[in-house]
């Protein structure tokens, strides 16, 4: 524990310094987790978290920002426990949330995250597929100590409601993009607290449950999660639009490329008066690989922004995000803690501007 | 609990029996939990259970032999303490034999299974994973309750073995017929002890955990466990070139259509007189779309039993049994079980001949 986490400070740290302070705590023992796989799984983990490139050869601090475990440790504090007591839970979530994007990726057939290439590109399909299984058992071995029963029903409630949310992302895709059968604003809301929501959901939840919070003081936090999840999920939607490739580390526009049915354009097509429905669907559903491809895009982007599909997004994340904070504020017994959970849930958000 | 598993007996039931009084206490436990799940994954759950058909049709009473979950029951038993008390962890391996299977049948690219179309024919690949992550989660969950702790850590160590079992049986596929890097005996022994042998254990150890058996008991069940797993995954090798089709639901001489390296091929190429080896390699790499395949896959398996990769096989088999059942032997306190765990393993074994 930091000097600065013990005796409180005057002027809150930034949101990278509150990312980098949890890190600090997480990373070593989630290396240690990791170290009790076998070595060709261990091999491929170390890849997929960012500390060694394909080869094994050591190439970095890691990467992804460390979102949940933070979420875990702050929740743990706010409820009025130390970080450390979640370093377990911490550890947790990290390892689900790395199994997740595997398999998503892999569903997805996406070939690069964070400006590498993803491990079943790397490695296999079957492999990465077995890395991902790993490190979700691992999750479970790792809060198998304290709290073990609710913790393992936290997660385990957690991902069958991820599974869920990602079973129906993928059903979206067989979905017309208007009538009867068309995905609606609901439809997607219930989709993405299931996707995004529900891990969110479990990493305050767990650093409430080893932070020694109530029974109520963990489902709000839950709860808070769940909210913050259904935000970034709105967040993720417009980077995947409007994000600067430099940023998302992907094409531009490129959920208008792999016709994702995300919030903005599910909004866009199901608003009331609908005259541009028909000009969308044909942007959306143009060929790909066809030269103006580039600009078809961008006129889908540009008409998606008109009928006010970026807007409500915007509204929405900020809405969902603004709910959560209400909730920390309500119960959590550590203002300072609250607090940084605060400028942590806005530094993501303001990722989107 | 049937009369006759509370008053003993004076004639020990047939296996199939001991499997179907087993299947009568676990399955309305496994479906109850299988409910849980949100309704789009509960449907593909039925359909890889055999409960209903793609369309969600009720067609049988299940299907698959129930060989773990009988393993964990009869082990409670063995080390005096109750079926009953051990039904939540025949749920969970079973949960964790269906997760397996279908990730298995996605990696290999299988088709069917147990006579009907795989999860991912029927229902898409990147449904039918999160259908098996679903599962593996559902049996974290179901473990939760009791002895939390111990058996967390039991299925996870025995889900990342099989894990790595699976991925050195998929690096096996890459690895030459002979040579210096070929496999040999002993890569496939410890690649079937963790692929086959870590659930098997894991059922008999988690039996004897939930029976109320001490730590050493529980160990020695989970090496008794392991044993059987070698020893059943020598008998599916050989089901696999000279199993009868009407019984396997596979075509005749399906591992050599695949070039699997099985025990019997590995051995075979690895015996000191390797004059034939030469001679089996090219029938092994002929073109399995010629029209002379079914011819060249016979001659490739006479060749493997002629120079003794059948024989071997077989003793294999036999071998790890004994062991199994000797530790069966030495450690258990309720003989009638015993005898019960004895008579499923030779049932099992005896699916080979």
């Amino acid at each position: 524990m930091t000097n600065r986490m013990r005796l409180g400070q005057p002027t809150a740290p930034s949101a990278q310094e509150l990312l980098e302070r949890c890190r600090r705590m997480v990373q070593p023992a989630l290396r240690d987790t990791v170290d009790r796989l076998p070595p060709g799984v261990r091999h491929m983990a170390a890849f997929a978290f960012g500390w060694s490139d394909a080869d094994g050869v050591v190439r970095s601090e890691g990467m992804g920002k460390g979102l949940r475990p933070a979420l875990t440790m702050l929740s743990a504090e706010a409820v009025g426990g130390s970080a450390e007591d979640a370093v377990a839970g911490a550890v947790a979530v990290e390892l689900v949330h790395a199994f997740s994007l595997i398999h998503d990726d892999i569903m997805d057939g996406d070939e690069r995250r964070r400006h590498q290439e993803t491990l079943w590109k790397a490695f296999g399909v079957g492999p990465a597929m077995l890395a991902g299984d790993a490190l979700l058992s691992l999750a479970f071995a790792t809060v198998s100590g304290t709290a073990a029963a609710e913790a393992a029903e936290m997660l385990s409630t957690a991902l069958i409601e991820l599974v869920d949310g990602q079973a129906d992302d993928i059903a979206f895709e067989d979905r017309p993009w208007t009538g009867a059968d068309a995905v609606t604003v609901d439809d997607y809301t219930r989709m993405a607290a299931n996707k995004t929501g529900s891990l969110l959901a479990c990493s305050a939840g767990l650093g409430a449950l080893f932070g020694g919070g109530s029974p109520t003081a963990t489902a709000a936090f839950a709860t808070a999660g769940s909210r913050l999840g259904g935000g970034f999920q709105a967040i993720d939607d417009l980077l995947g639009i409007w994000g600067d490739p430099a940023v998302t580390g992907k094409p531009v526009f490129n959920d208008l490329r792999r016709r994702k049915k995300t919030l903005p354009v599910v909004f866009a097509l199901g608003v009331d008066d609908a005259a541009h429905a028909p000009a969308l669907v044909r942007l959306l559903d143009a060929e790909p690989d066809a030269s103006d491809a580039d600009l078809t895009v961008r006129r889908a982007a540009d008409l998606i922004e008109q009928v006010g599909g970026r807007s409500f997004t915007e509204d929405q994340a900020e809405g969902q995000l603004s709910q959560a904070l209400e909730v920390v504020d309500d119960v959590a017994v550590n203002r300072r803690a609250a607090a940084e959970l605060t400028a942590l849930a806005r530094f993501i958000a303001d990722r989107s501007h």
